[in-house]
């Protein structure tokens, strides 16, 4: 069953931040009380991947004023999230802490494990400051995800959470609910 | 775990279409061959859900174009979703078939039945034609989901099902993969 | 086995309370001290039940007179409750509490809920004030049952409850035992 | 749960068969392809029981009319039945098969035997041609049954049966449905 | 296994006194302190069954004598017990208290209960002081038991039990032993 | 449960005949078609064990007569019951077969064994020319049973077995049923 | 397997003390602290059996002068092992314990029950006055054991207990070891 | 349980034969139709072992004159056997194959191996010609058995065996029996 | 427990073939008939690891001439591999193909994956031709292991191998067995 | 799976001391806080053996600098120990305490007993002074292991467990990190 309005799974694992070029350790207990995305990728030095983490890069900006934290995560080691922030063109510039999830653990929490192929699938997952699942969503390995999409949700997330209202379809933040 | 990336659950159900006013029933196997969106919303009679299901039916031109079969589900009896359709303003001229899953038993097998409250997730899940889906998108009840976004990722799957190439996160039509 | 001669099964759900017009929650807590009757029926917007319930208000003012509180149930959600009050001809005027039973639960423990089909059977249970069920008359969907022979039961109920006399069959009330 | 809409559970026991004076058996399926009423008291010799059966009996004009088979059943042994029969001023005249249900197995089948008592409770079913229990109707042994509601339930039961037309509360015979 | 050498099983059920011809119990507790005879007889309203009884019966001033409480139980009730010493000419003046096992619970207990049939087999066990079983007799249902050999037991077993000398076979009352 | 009305367990052990002064074998095979008799005692070489086989002895005429097979059972081997035979002057002149159940099997299958002490109880059983145990009795150590009862019962069994007929108690041969 | 080097198992059981002709027990709890020979037969007036007896006996003084308690054992009764002894010429002057096993658990507990026909092999332990078993020797029905040998084994066994000695094959006593 | 009265139990191992001085394998089959005796001992190099051993070695003669196969087994390799027999002053001369019970599971199956401590006690079996184990003598390990007492077994044994006559207590060949 | 003369476990994997530099996959089947080294290491990218790989390729004209195909193993993906070797300065011009175990069960099946860890032990194991490991060689993260004494150990099995003869210990090619 | 990373396990055997000449025990205990080697071999009197033992114990000045405590172990009695060392050339002057594995238990523990036969591979294992295995080596049979490789790994491991440093392939003591 979907994880969506559930407590986030506790987690701890390995990590790269790529904001200070050390290693580090990334876990559930770090995101308690603030507004996170967690991000689930195949694989280091494939070609969809660094898209979809450079456009979260991108906004990081925005997600910053937004108070939210993003954590990529592939099943690839800290030492392999290294070289490929180091080596990729697409990721110059990355300011985000990467999560090493080599045993599977973590996205076998999130259900998005592949045990036969030894990798995730691509979900993404909002978490409210309360460590509650809102929201997921995960796509097959051929078609990415909207950055905007996800900023649109968080601003209505967030509207929704200070404010108690409910949010109708394609909301987008200052239009009148 | 997620259903993404494999078989779409069988299922059947009595139905109410909207389109000749009838009783029905609707199926997995009706979606064969097809490009399909399964919508799980809580409740009928509540405010967010007419909104949503008014936004897609306002696309509707634009899903028939890109062959794509819309369903949405909830826990109410057909009798419901008949006396919803007719009182409810925003949902005048609605044209799709409501899927009338009482037993939860749907929703239960996409993962989305909240077994303590009697209610569905809002879980939209995307189908294509072999019947895998392809991406499953849950949020809680307080904020909705974008029907734009939801167009945009029926046209890259449908580029991707047809050409086999990959796209990159915030592709839209036309721009160059 | 029949729950006549055992406690009522602890239940707690949703309701509209149409005296009101406003949503609440009924339990079997609310009937301690009182004779009560749970009357299961299949479905809101059906043609039978709101003949039934409507039979059952226009007995109120008997029904009030010997301090039975009577409990319409179906799967259906609160919202739904409202909706059928609201718009349906035979139910104006209605004052009872409608119990929304949309997870099932009363009626599984009551033993009238059909899983296949996700809705109640029409069963009606009179409950003393001791909690214990005292009568169960369940019949299939295309029968319903009366309210003068419910009111005669109730009636006959009491005065044994009262006097302890043991009533023959046909019994009426001020016929000599 | 309820046996109602379900089939009637095969059985078979010894009988006294009060029309004429001998031992005999009755069985499930001497019931099949008529219209059935199953109607288990507590004990021979007392004092609420004989009411019931004699009621039943002075109806046996109307209820052979509607081709109706009444078997009363306790779990007393054919015995038995006959010296009640015998002796019991109010059964004069009696042309009813009793049933002799001392194994407690049949009642035990309808859910009513009342196992640290070793007798049945007062449930009545009404079995319709198919085999299939229509309608059920159990009580706790201070209050009898009314005979008459059971022929208008009859009566509505084989109306609902060769129309296929469903009967509003409080239905009698020749009103219009 | 026989129950001889073993402690009588406790048991308590409804009975019928036909001294007074009152209601009544009657328990394993009762019999505590004193010789007894337990003995079960198929059905009321038989053949053979009352010619037992009344031949134990018309030894009631020996049997008093050697102070033995005589138990007949069958699983009638206590009903049908009263209405077959008031009917059966045979038990006229019949003083013993009648043991209604209706769940055939006591029977079970002694190992003379036969399931498929919901009856009693004929046994007959003699309960020493200490509430020891001391002696099984059990006959299929077409010969009765001796009176007489009863009575001739007794008082073996009474001399054996105040004095501890042992039996040899055919042994009555004053013979040398 | 007691082994009345049930067919009698097979079995088969060596024995003395002590007709002829040979070991031989004896079985329940060799009971088929016959009325037997099976006895069990609990040892040779005591006080009332030789009393009731020499009283059984002292009719064999009349057993004979009666068709009837008598078979004495101890825990003992064959050897023991040899020596018993020879050296006991009450068993002078003894004709029967000796079933030695030093393994405790056959006591056991009817019931009768004391596993703590390794004896079987008195347990005497008769059973009818289709292998049907038809009477037990069985009483403690101290106190011998009645050859005479045994015989008025083998009488009364044979004449209800031809007849069909049923006795009433302490019915005697020639008396009038 | 075997029990050489483990303790004695626990028993009790009746006996017949043949040195003065009365009933009594037997435990291992009275060989604590003494050299003891357990010797199982399979059955008292057989032939090889008082054999073996009567040769222990015949070497009851060497027995005693080397403090060693000699208990023979069988599945008869206590009753049957007295009038072996009073009738079997060989055993004529025997001083010894017979245990009498007849529920066969002490040959059970020493491995040497033979459970199809209800009697002990001829198994010998010898047990030292720690409760130790120090030797078995088990030998089928047809072949005797050597008195002879078993007094030079407890020599041995005694020589080694007292000095901690080893001693190799067919030593005797006053060898040089 | 006592091996004494079933079949030997199926084994093969590696061997040394001192003989020829070769490594061989033994095994039950070399057993069938000869007189076996299987002897265990603890362990290679200890001093009770090979004075066991030589004592059997030098009786050969008679040994072989009756047609028996001695098999002297220990938990040492066969490469150790060699090597004991090479440099043990007492096995000079040695003829005899030992078994190299390695893994302990010949020794197991004749329920004389020590799990504790990984060595054999000192078991002696004798098997006749049709596989069965006629005797067992196994003693603690600071005694050792007599070679003359064997001989004098094996002897009363075959001549049992080919005679059918029953040996008594102390028997010697020549003795009349 | 150790692998060592059983046969190699069945596996299949997606690979990097640095001699190409295309994705290609390596499984058990492809070593049948061949000696081969599985070489397990924690991960790419870091500082041991690559030493090892090197240290193997510049044994690798040696290693053809004996035939041997050299397998290195980690959890990174064929991704990972194939940007290790680009970027990698010691790995320039490796010419073996590297399996990518992001499953982790090739190394489960050798016992050298860490689960808590999601990274593989330094496992090196050498196959035969029959597909039997031969040799394990196993070390903790800290300490790499000896090319040479690979290599000499390659050559004295493929010498024992094909003579049969068997090495002792600091054995060299061409020193003399 | 492996042992390295992982505790050593617990064990306790007796020994051969060869410096001495006396029987001992040997135990894991008496490990901890040194280096240790753990080297199983399959059976004493073999040709490989020797040669491995009497070349560890040539390098013994350099192992005892080294602080290294080695202890070949393998399925022999402690007895066969003495007489191997004693009788075997190649093992004059052996210096080192052997353990005496006959129940098998110890290899068990490390993996590399081989249960049908009864002998322990040839494992080595390297024992860090926390008792953690560090190192495991075990090859098949026929193939030594090299003494010198073992030395130099041990340098290597005692240089990373007092720096901390970690140790490239091929790495020898001196040569730079």
């Amino acid at each position: 069953s979907t994880l969506v309005m559930r407590r986030m799974p506790e987690f701890e694992m390995e990590a790269y931040d790529a904001a200070t070029g050390h290693y580090t350790t990334i876990s559930s207990e770090q995101l308690k009380g603030k507004w996170g995305v967690i991000c689930f990728y195949p694989a280091d030095f494939t070609f969809v991947c660094p898209t979809e983490i450079a456009a979260m890069n991108s906004q990081l900006d925005k997600l910053n004023e937004l108070g939210v934290v993003v954590v990529p995560i592939s099943g690839d080691t800290k030492f392999s999230h290294k070289r490929f922030v180091e080596t990729e063109p697409l990721l110059e510039g990355l300011k985000l802490t990467m999560g090493a999830d080599n045993t599977g653990n973590v996205a076998r929490k999130f259900g998005v494990w592949i045990e036969q192929e030894g990798v995730a699938l691509r979900g993404r997952f909002i978490i409210n400051p309360d460590g509650v699942v809102v929201a997921e969503e995960t796509v097959a390995d051929s078609v990415g995800r909207s950055v905007m999409e996800l900023i649109r949700q968080l601003e209505a997330w967030q509207h929704a959470y200070s404010t108690g209202e409910v949010c109708p379809a394609n909301w987008h933040k200052g239009k009148k609910t």
